[in-house]
């Protein structure tokens, strides 16, 4: 069935084989987890599939060491509940015991998509970070910063962009291009930027050399391997290689990949109950027959049913879920009320994560690196 | 006689015509400067011979408004002869009422020639630092820094690096190849971080808008026409468009151009008088005849007579130096006797200089912009 599919930073087409992408990119499968991990859904269902140097992560777990979960995000567009898998993600590893270092890619927003810093800003809040907090980040432990503000502290402000500056010499304009495709100097500044984002937390100035984490979707495997050899060449700090997870993507209504850019592919966490089943209703893909008779007779494809999908993600009950695999196989169940399920389920969580995103606001400065930067009316710039 | 020569921030060669050099680059001549600046032998002797928009600066003079002089250093082999002649244009400005920025380019020789910036540090202090206060920069309204350590203050330095990000926007390879000749990530990152030096200044965080003067030899020029281009393009931030100056290069001992990297070319001002006086005997290129009759009935020519060109930079007194020049045409003055007059000269110097650079070290923390950066034995990187 999966016979031509694209996943590169900038192209995710086709029908994906997550088997045949961990032999390409050279992963390895994410297998003999610890109690702790398979305790989560994510990684019990192999929603988590593959890995890099996982085992140093393992390890520090094991010791009793600390380590970092770092992650970013490019903000634009609405946050969706494809974010909201990566955010469980990031609150898992806190759970664990993570520091978690968060970057928000508004450099790279500025030179990739003509964003100014002011909208980028907006967007992260709005969008992201009470979002985040909503859905149980803790402050704790936690730093989410600007690309273009990191820091409230000058020496690790400093750190940070030194770090940028230095790691340039170690990169060549090939690299740029498997990372973006084409490469501009704009570009080329903010992958720079961004390998910082993922080894500044070794830095002195942060929390020294510790294993690092970043979970991603393997289009982004580009930019992890960049960082890893920008690291590996670096001769003025030693840095501990990076490990990296690979989750699978969240699809979209329609089958392909969930993208902020197209409204009708996302269910975004601030949409109404209403909103979000007229979209369910129209949009999600069925994987049922063509006709009741049909579907009873034959059953449907729960793999390729979106709404089956989604409840992969939202429904916590094994049993539960394997018993809707069942009913929709068989053919008890119809692609109605596959999607009513769904509804129901998603209409308790948005209820509930509104409810708690409202609360949010009123903490955001708990959890930004450069807090009193945060109200806009203190702003200057 | 000046036929082919070549003035390029990588190459500078053959006879300077400074005259062509100002019609080539478009250049506007240094003339009908105020008394305060033809008091200074620098500009009455035209060694300071075209600008760009150099009216900025005198109407702020004019109307008593802030400006700022914005220079940099290259921390890389001896403070030489050469370099004390920009360092009293700095002094000079300051005597006006500039605001002095000067960087220590530690990123850029960290790309260009691979020095770490410990190693650049290290001589940006002893070579450069020290001369310059022993040379008579004040440290009010003087800020030096460091290009990978801006500021000790995080808004500063997250404006400075953030602007250098910012920038990479409005600039194209081919324009940093004009700079750079070759272009690498690394001299990109340092192209950028240095038009970030000359525009910070008129960040909200810095000065504000203010006018701006970069003091540089031509070769230097395809940098300030690039931080020019960028300030022009950059939509967020209005600034005012980069004055700068041009001064002829201090000849080196054999005539060619004095540079740091080839010891018989200059002379250094922690040489000592005995090391000075051997330079100038063995090395300083006589514009003498080959004999003493010769020279007796035909004269000397001053003009390429390199003890008697620095004269032009170290004697004060206009009076003597034409009649040293007069004596040196007319053949009354021996080649010998005229590096004899520069050894005298060269020697109070030194020796005055010596003595107050000593007296320098302990107030370097004056002058740094992370002056608690400075102690060595403060320092964990």
């Amino acid at each position: 069935m999966a016979e031509d599919f694209v996943v590169t930073p900038w192209e995710v087409s086709g029908e994906i084989d997550y088997g045949k992408l961990v032999k390409e990119f050279g992963l390895t499968p994410m297998d003999d987890l610890p109690k702790a991990f398979t305790d989560n859904l994510l990684f019990r269902r192999k929603k988590v599939f593959a890995h890099r140097d996982f085992s140093k992560i393992l390890s520090a777990m094991k010791e009793r060491k600390p380590f970092v979960m770092m992650t970013g995000l490019m903000p634009t567009g609405k946050f969706h509940i494809g974010h909201a898998v990566l955010a469980r993600q990031m609150i898992f590893y806190q759970s664990l015991g993570a520091k978690l270092y968060v970057a928000v890619a508004d450099i790279e927003a500025f030179h990739a998509r003509g964003q100014s810093l002011e909208e980028s800003r907006r967007i992260a809040v709005e969008e992201y970070l009470l979002n985040y907090i909503a859905l149980g980040l803790k402050p704790e432990r936690c730093e989410i910063y600007f690309q273009s503000d990191r820091s409230s502290d000058a020496k690790r402000a400093i750190a940070y962009y030194r770090l940028q500056n230095l790691l340039a010499k170690h990169a060549t304009f090939n690299e740029f291009k498997a990372v973006y495709g084409a490469v501009s100097p704009g570009k080329m500044v903010a992958a720079l930027l961004q390998a910082a984002d993922m080894l500044h937390p070794q830095l002195p100035e942060f929390e020294g050399v510790v294993p690092v984490v970043v979970p991603v979707g393997t289009d982004q495997d580009p930019h992890l391997r960049l960082a890893r050899d920008l690291a590996s060449r670096t001769k003025s700090h030693h840095f501990t290689t990076l490990a990296s997870t690979y989750h699978v993507f969240v699809p979209g209504l329609g089958g392909g990949k969930m993208s902020s850019s197209d409204e009708h592919s996302f269910i975004a966490l601030t949409d109404t109950p209403k909103e979000m089943e007229r979209k369910v209703k129209k949009y999600a893909f069925s994987g049922g027959r063509e006709s009741v008779d049909e579907h009873r007779k034959h059953g449907g494809n729960p793999d390729v049913d979106v709404a089956f999908q989604y409840l992969t993600f939202f429904e916590e009950d094994d049993g539960k879920l394997a018993k809707i695999r069942h009913d929709y196989t068989s053919g008890k169940l119809l692609s109605g009320e596959m999607k009513a399920i769904l509804i129901e389920t998603l209409n308790a969580f948005l209820a509930e994560h509104q409810r708690k995103r409202e609360l949010a606001r009123h903490r955001l400065h708990e959890y930004l690196a450069t807090p009193e930067e945060f109200a806009p009316h203190k702003r200057k710039r």
